[in-house]
């Protein structure tokens, strides 16, 4: 074995480490909320060290900003291709994508809510790093929707007035409100409505 | 001084540094968020001394109940009385209402958002009480505002195709969703989208 390998070796033992702190963090931040989660609590649900936390982060807030991007690319693995899937039309693309967060909020017995949307709520006024992020990962969101809502609009699919990049904005916007009253009133309704008034009076009437 | 005037004033003033704790902490709480700030914190800026905390409330979860009900009786004071002034029209009132607190946030720098959807973001998870607290708080922002729009579809003002109480529910998530986008985007532009694609897109077109 070499120097090289040695070094490899280490790099992608100490990086899986890392990684898997941000996963287990991150699943619990969601649970639980940033502040109320403690690094000790991480380590220990990640059978790492106490202390070497710092190896790995130069501070909870540089962890924060390396779980929202983690979050992000997970929403983006995970819903990403809902979006882009052309055996269905465009507004029916847009349907599956909202859906496919609502099944996945049953399934969490109508709790937690966008890792994204929490993270902005709780640290968007407390942490400037973090605020940056999760703006440009909130802009990610409404970059990845627009272009279906022109989709639908070219298709003729909704009203001729709607503003695509406009009203993307306004649709992520009413969806993060419609999980915080998710949220608080532990059932389908807010969602429900959600896509009743968005797919029925806002885009199409 | 009889004993009944002495009991009088005692209670009073016991009273009054409960509700001192309560507007003090509310205010924090709105800054820093719940779990983020501490019971010594609160008191320390209230002059009250340490360790006093749990003569005045049974736990933490029930101050954040007493938080919540006095930002919700705070925000009806002040905000409230847009919505029933007979001097405009419905959907005039209805944009008053948001431009009020709209105002609010410019002179804040766009942070601290709603202190109820805060909440329930934070805590709509972690603690019953807080959450039936809240999601009653929620249904009441809906029904003040749902009439509002009942009576702008009974004066033709929107479109006939509207449900008040449904749209109610939406324009309420909507505009928490805004002001989330708002505490990450730290611009007025989230709350200005809201309102052309609720008044010009939604209720009008």
């Amino acid at each position: 074995m070499t120097l090289l390998d040695d070094w490899s070796i280490s790099f992608s033992m100490s990086e899986d480490t890392k990684q898997k702190i941000i996963a287990v963090g991150a699943d619990i931040i969601h649970r639980k909320g940033f502040n109320n989660t403690g690094i000790q609590e991480i380590l220990k649900a990640c059978g790492v060290p106490k202390g070497s936390f710092y190896y790995y982060f130069e501070s909870k807030e540089a962890f924060g900003v390396a779980v929202a991007r983690y979050f992000s690319s997970r929403l983006g693995e995970t819903a990403g291709p809902l979006l882009r899937d052309k055996s269905y039309t465009p507004l029916e693309r847009l349907k599956n994508f909202f859906r496919f967060f609502r099944d996945y909020f049953e399934k969490q017995g109508w709790s937690r809510g966008c890792p994204i949307g929490n993270l902005a709520q709780e640290m968007g006024d407390l942490s400037g790093p973090l605020q940056l992020e999760l703006s440009q990962i909130v802009n990610g969101m409404v970059r990845a929707i627009a272009p279906v809502i022109r989709e639908a609009a070219d298709a003729g699919q909704i009203s001729g007035t709607i503003d695509p990049e406009r009203t993307a904005g306004f649709i992520v916007a009413s969806w993060h409100g419609a999980i915080l009253q998710m949220k608080v009133h532990k059932c389908s309704a807010p969602l429900d409505n959600f896509e009743q008034i968005v797919f029925e009076n806002l885009l199409v009437r």
